[in-house]
């Protein structure tokens, strides 16, 4: 591609760096930044300056907040004792949403992955196994995605942890709520079977 | 959405105002963002800035350009007597791609469409309709996407400038090359038999 103009050229490369934004894109997008207000330019960039500038994780569970201690860590009324352990911040949104759980997080960001290069020194491991040791913790809940990535991640935490007094659990596996049962795939159909529920329990679910 | 951050709220709402851009995907950019090195947050931010504060039209053509006039205007090999009348950049870009074209562009910013409130004013008409009474326009080329808001932007122009002594054409419509004739739109097909040339300039076109 080339380009008129020197600055067109750098705001287009500097945007098509971002996940899934190919050039076409980013000179769509700044094309219509350039249709907009200056104001909107400006907000945007200054947005995401302050963001990644002054962004601040919770001391005790790593999500992103804005405070030392994220609202969920700083609640007295959630159970600090069940920890749930989830991959980014997106699926402490996505749990919060259901309004089923009362405990705290622990945010690892990423999952062990050495195809990507992420290892274990690279996640936020090591404070959950401190935290597991001490005795704070009764139950430890997985709740990674069910990927060979998160198995991983799971095994090695629970690896570590294996000797502490802990119950550990998993997120329930199984049939999408309103899903039909031809189209589910074979391994989920399959755990859904082997992990079955009293048919009482499943009545209290929502 | 709820956020446990309002500077990360802030910076996927600001993501989000873009086009085609929604409030997950505006997270996942961010989110991204957040794990890159500081400094690429920092180029993507200025580089939108420094776009969106600097950016300069060509005073002939208002192509986008860093210079007072842009590259092709500025050209001496360049045909001024031949004007394309075209949308914005990228269609600039697209025609100067096949390298086929050795004439001088008019951008006119947009197309008429009044469902978006977009009229004759808010587009760069009245310089091209300056030049072409000025005289020194010997053939305008419109080349607008074939779109009922293009056909009336061409329709339009040619309104104000039917007087003039100057040669109109427009860009041929056809099938495209490559295409299998019976996957073709009717319109087209129509056209592209009722606009037919000879077989010797066919062999040209290359």
């Amino acid at each position: 591609m080339e380009f008129s103009s020197k600055l067109l050229e750098n705001a287009v490369n500097e945007m098509s760096q971002l996940p899934g934004i190919g050039k076409r894109t980013a000179l769509r997008l700044v094309l219509h930044l350039l249709k907009q207000p200056t104001d909107q330019t400006q907000l945007l960039a200054k947005s995401l300056q302050q963001m990644r500038e002054q962004i601040n994780f919770c001391s005790n569970c790593n999500n992103i907040s804005d405070t030392a201690l994220c609202e969920i860590c700083a609640n007295p009324n959630r159970d600090a004792s069940l920890v749930c352990v989830v991959e980014d911040i997106r699926d402490v949104m996505a749990i919060e949403n259901t309004s089923q759980y009362r405990g705290h997080y622990h945010v690892l960001g990423g999952k062990i992955s050495p195809m990507d290069g992420v290892g274990p020194s690279e996640l936020n491991i090591e404070p959950l196994v401190a935290k597991v040791k001490g005795g704070a913790v009764k139950e430890l809940i997985f709740a990674l995605s069910s990927t060979m990535e998160g198995d991983t991640t799971n095994f090695y935490i629970f690896k570590q942890i294996e000797s502490a007094e802990v119950i550990i659990s998993t997120i329930a596996r199984g049939i999408s709520v309103g899903d039909e049962l031809e189209y589910a795939d074979e391994v989920t159909l399959g755990r859904s079977i082997l992990h079955r529920i009293p048919f009482e329990s499943s009545l209290k679910s929502s």
